[in-house]
């Protein structure tokens, strides 16, 4: 069992930024990691798309014999995460629950930002997450549908990055949060224009490093942490993975290589056609 | 058979200045539009996805036994249309030619701009185009990829859009074109922007008013024309209509009810799996 992967998914790029940060804190660990790129982005699509979408995902990665799956998806980790615990036989992690924890416990003023897609804005679920840790806090969210294709486009630190950011953020900043959280696995790009325009006296949670670190609690609990030197990840993706080359490199700080397509749609896999229709 | 619809598919609400074209210029006809929002958007996506995306819209709507097939989506155009119109028994307009066509016609300068998603400018399908009728011609093109997230996001002529056209368009501005093709169905929302940006020496070709007038003749030929007073739309999408009706009703000037959902995903249609595999 140590000697399998973590598998991690994302419906596109963005996740690799939560990849990273795995292979920074466990260079021994194997990874898998699945792109749905065929069908990029989640974050503006239904609940039901969403679990759909999830379920195909997990399932997929159930199939390469995976010890461990990291939902590195915000919109999903919103929509799916018990579905996919309660589906797979296996430790699922998330990243909003990481996120919120550390938003709670640094916060002062108890008023805390939260952006991400209109997905995960809409469900709720990062608010939901920090007032079950601490009541008192209040939440203010704004989705930023644009800061996704501004990473993307290379231009988290260009002037209209830097406009946009100024726009999406002026409601909370008028809240006066003192954290914000960065609540899609695209932001992590725009930390230094978001710094930029929020100032120096409120704090970024980057949900990937803190989920990273999530990762390591059931690999630990269970023994699953792999003793070898060094691991190395595979990439899949649904669409050809040219354009998940070029930009991904971005998102994980290397470059890309070996990326291979699979077919996740209209998978006939028991689980996920129970779980869609059920 | 003039009493059956026009089968309009786009990959999400970007159709809808098209068919709104169709609709002011044959206020007869019954319209039915597919926009396949599970799967929006097919600009960054491969031509072969794109390919299998548009047969599978090609194939629903033929099974809702249409008269005629638009593709109203410059990327499915570039990418698909020879393989729709050899598929299926049923005129097919894209959006490509009808624009080209009308560009080709207007430029002074024979120096002609094309916007449009990068699955669009990829393809070199307008350069082919515009160059097939006066091969004198020069062609620059630009892919945009923020402008379809701006005009879905309602910011088309926000201070973000104008910089954002500013940093796209200077490049083509450079090359002294008089023409700019809007290559992709967002665009005629921010027509106001782009015109302000490029100024009064440069000409707009909205390829959705072309398509439309493009529409007529094919219909006409073969005595296909509605002749009652007044034909009406319906709607399809493959997510959940929520976001559609919300963020369409802009696109086509009008609000939109009774969206209906359906599934392409999986198709078992022989037509798709056909050219799919072949």
């Amino acid at each position: 069992m140590p000697e399998r992967a973590i598998g991690v998914f994302d419906s596109g790029v963005g996740g690799l930024t939560v990849l990273k940060e795995i292979m920074r804190l466990m260079p021994a660990e194997e990874l898998i990691y699945l792109g749905d790129t065929a069908r990029v982005p989640y974050g503006t699509k239904s609940p039901r798309t969403v679990m759909r979408y999830a379920l195909e995902a997990a399932a997929f990665l159930a199939r390469q014999r995976v010890k461990m799956l990291v939902v590195a998806c915000n919109t999903a980790s919103a929509v799916a995460l018990p579905a996919l615990a309660e589906r797979f036989n296996l430790p699922v992690v998330g990243v909003i629950e990481p996120g919120a924890r550390k938003a709670a416990s640094i916060t002062r003023s108890k008023k805390i930002g939260v952006i991400g897609t209109e997905g995960t804005v809409k469900s709720g679920a990062y608010s939901r997450a920090i007032r079950a840790i601490d009541p008192e806090i209040e939440v203010f969210s704004a989705p930023c549908p644009l800061f996704v294709p501004l990473a993307e486009e290379g231009w988290a630190e260009h002037a209209v990055a830097r406009l946009a950011a100024e726009e999406y953020l002026a409601p909370l900043m008028a809240k006066q949060i003192d954290t914000l959280v960065l609540g899609c696995t695209h932001y992590p790009l725009l930390k230094a224009t978001l710094q930029q325009v929020l100032g120096p006296g409120v704090t970024l949670v980057d949900s990937a490093e803190e989920t990273a670190a999530r990762v390591v609690f059931p690999l630990a609990e269970g023994a699953l942490l792999r003793r070898a030197r060094s691991g190395k990840p595979r990439f899949f993706v649904t669409d050809v993975p040219t354009r998940f080359e070029r930009v991904g490199g971005a998102f994980l700080g290397a470059s890309l290589e070996g990326v291979e397509t699979v077919e996740l749609e209209g998978a006939t896999d028991p689980v996920v056609s129970a779980a869609v229709s059920g």
